[in-house]
């Protein structure tokens, strides 16, 4: 029997990924199995909670089968919020009252899941706690599919988007070829700064399949002549042309190549621009500078929370990140974040560590220059092993009268 | 041993499915089984066959593991055309050298896989052979996504996308409810004069999900204000909504939705228009009507190649289609389509049948006017019913190194 532990709180926060849920459970399972008291998920995260939104966990966990189905649902069951914490100095009144309501819920451990965002959140309210002498640890569990945490080796949520944009890369380059005719696909990927994902696409360059002709990460200025130049030059050689871009890929003046475009932009609650329309624009170009045929496929949400392909070292990482965080929280770990310590590629060993919040929160990680090639329009091999083993094996999918099933949180 | 037949050959037309080279190889193996001579394959259909653009199959399908790695693999093996065989009456000499090549391979079946405009092929070959008392058997294997094809139940490829659509649409309806802020999805399905695919999406309603809010299908038309109005009441019960579209929405008038924008839409060789932007400009209008965030999704191309997550059922049945040309044409079947007759819903049971191509060719089946419902926005009960034992089960993929492996053909 585990030593009796006090409450614990998790909420989910920023952008979901396929494999969020599995930290949830991680997060859930390990509390309980440690002597935890009551476990409360709060609702869209710090922003539910201060409208006192909150479920008792174990009334919604309530099997190993809803642990499973959990582990395979995408999109934060507990939901998310975008919602940013104002300064303390600015308004003393929130901090104030998240404190009142964790006091009132009698919380001693505050658990975070979500990229950098969120991380500023645990940062803040470690600072806070700590001016206080609150007794409450705050611990942040890494998320994001964009893999732009600093210090972690990697992100969960990266190996799952990553598998699925391997995947339908090689299934688009496949349909890209049925026609004996000249054509171009241009893939929009996500990764506003940091090209992770979009270097994803170079996965599908494996036996069976060429991979993308070119890729495009935002790390390097976009060339409008150069690229129009290298399309040119692909054609004189292949009739089936696929490449892949980043959503946030820019001119030398830091004009986003979407921005050419009319399209409506809108900017959410932590300032960021919603960036879509690259791949249509430079679709348009191409086919109305080649005559030919050509097409832009935005691979949009999907690659956010496709369950249905997700990586069996994802799940598990995700989980682990959750586990090792109420383990470190529990032994006295406080204002720090779970990161995932690569020990070797081949065979791939990972380990867990933590590491100071405030030297995470709100800095992102991008594709170092040396992993992308001289040229700026692929990705080196150091990439590719990299990568190669966050997206290993499957967690069998449970499928119900033929669709994948998953866990819902049902409020009534 | 089965009696010794004559040569074979056998192509791929029109767009891809997840399940075409299922068709493949059930004409493949088939023919062989029942003692075919050599079994060609046509690449790029008959656009390259009119060039001698050819393979022996036998030299590229080399085992039992390369038929299974193909029901896996999507997108046509041997390629596909657009190409319309004109009337011989205009241009006699095209016929003439059609003959001449098979005549000189010796071919005695004729094999084409595809949907209406293929089948227009089917018949029009077989025409001309009668006129001039070939003895070659020209034959159709139905296959199409649209699920658009005349006199047979359904079309394989179709379960396929079909639950491919309702797993996605269930991942996208989880992805909107992820924030607690008002939002409108607008998911964009094929289909340009029928709404088989888009119907789909109503798949997503089940035990675990709410399903989508609305379907507007192609059938009926499209008006923009009843729209507009049906979103407010929407709104006014809850912040998530997500809406499926076909591509090819239109007004009363005849104007697609997607013809509002000023997306550039191309012509293909059958004079078919490439329809895409409905969802664009629909999330826009809500956006700026609403004031509430507003994305489209276009499924694209995923839905006809993504083999990641096919039927059993789909795969299962375009094999036997396959199969069954080919023993229907050795039993002297010849201008004829195979058919899918379902002989009851629960327990599913479907059997293969023939029918004469001229009553196939060129003709579209539309979904019935009664499975959709009055007020135009969802499909009825018996679209349902139709609809899920087609996409019952599924293949296990076969994966290298955390992604699906395909058989592609290596011409060298």
């Amino acid at each position: 029997m585990a030593e009796k532990r006090g409450n614990v709180i998790v909420g989910q926060s920023g952008g979901p990924t396929a494999v969020i849920n599995s930290s949830l459970v991680g997060v859930y399972k390990t509390a309980r199995d440690r002597g935890a008291g009551k476990v409360y998920g709060m609702l869209h995260g710090i922003q539910g909670l201060l409208e006192e939104k909150y479920v008792d966990l174990s009334e919604h966990i309530r099997s190993d089968l809803d642990i499973e189905l959990l582990k395979r649902t995408p999109s934060s069951f507990l939901g998310s919020c975008r919602y940013k914490l104002p300064e303390y100095s600015d308004k003393p009144e929130v901090y104030e009252r998240i404190f009142e309501i964790l006091n009132k819920l009698e919380i001693e451990f505050f658990f975070y899941i979500g990229g950098n965002d969120s991380m500023d959140t645990i940062k803040k309210l470690y600072d806070y706690g700590q001016t206080i002498g609150s007794r409450i640890h705050f611990m942040g569990v890494p998320k994001t599919i964009d893999n732009d945490l600093a210090v972690t080796d990697h992100t969960p949520g990266y190996g799952s988007a990553a598998k699925y944009i391997g995947a339908i890369t090689k299934e688009i380059i496949r349909d890209g070829l049925v026609y004996d005719t000249r054509n171009v696909t241009i893939v929009e990927i996500m990764g506003r700064n940091a090209g992770w994902l979009t270097g994803a696409a170079a996965l599908a360059s494996c036996e069976d399949c060429e991979g993308p002709d070119m890729i495009f990460l935002p790390e390097v200025d976009f060339d409008m002549d150069s690229f129009l130049g290298k399309v040119a030059k692909l054609q004189e050689k292949k009739k089936s042309i696929v490449i892949a871009v980043s959503e946030g890929i820019h001119m030398s003046d830091g004009t986003y190549v979407c921005e050419l475009t009319d399209n409506v932009s809108q900017i959410d609650s932590f300032g960021h621009r919603t960036l879509t329309g690259a791949a249509s624009y430079l679709s348009n170009k191409v086919a109305s500078t080649f005559g030919c045929k050509s097409r832009a496929i935005e691979v949009s949400t999907l690659q956010r929370c496709a369950a249905h392909l997700s990586s069996r070292v994802d799940i598990t990482e995700a989980f682990q990140v959750g586990g090792a965080a109420v383990k470190e929280a529990f032994e006295g770990a406080n204002g720090m974040m779970i990161t995932l310590k690569r020990v070797s590629d081949d065979p791939y060993i990972c380990v867990t560590d933590i590491y100071d919040v405030h030297k995470i929160a709100n800095v992102e990680k991008k594709v170092p220059r040396e992993w992308i090639n001289d040229t700026a329009d692929y990705v080196m091999p150091q990439f590719i092993s990299y990568i190669k083993p966050l997206i290993q094996a499957e967690l069998t999918a449970i499928m119900t009268d033929g669709l994948p099933r998953h866990l819902v949180l049902n409020l009534k």
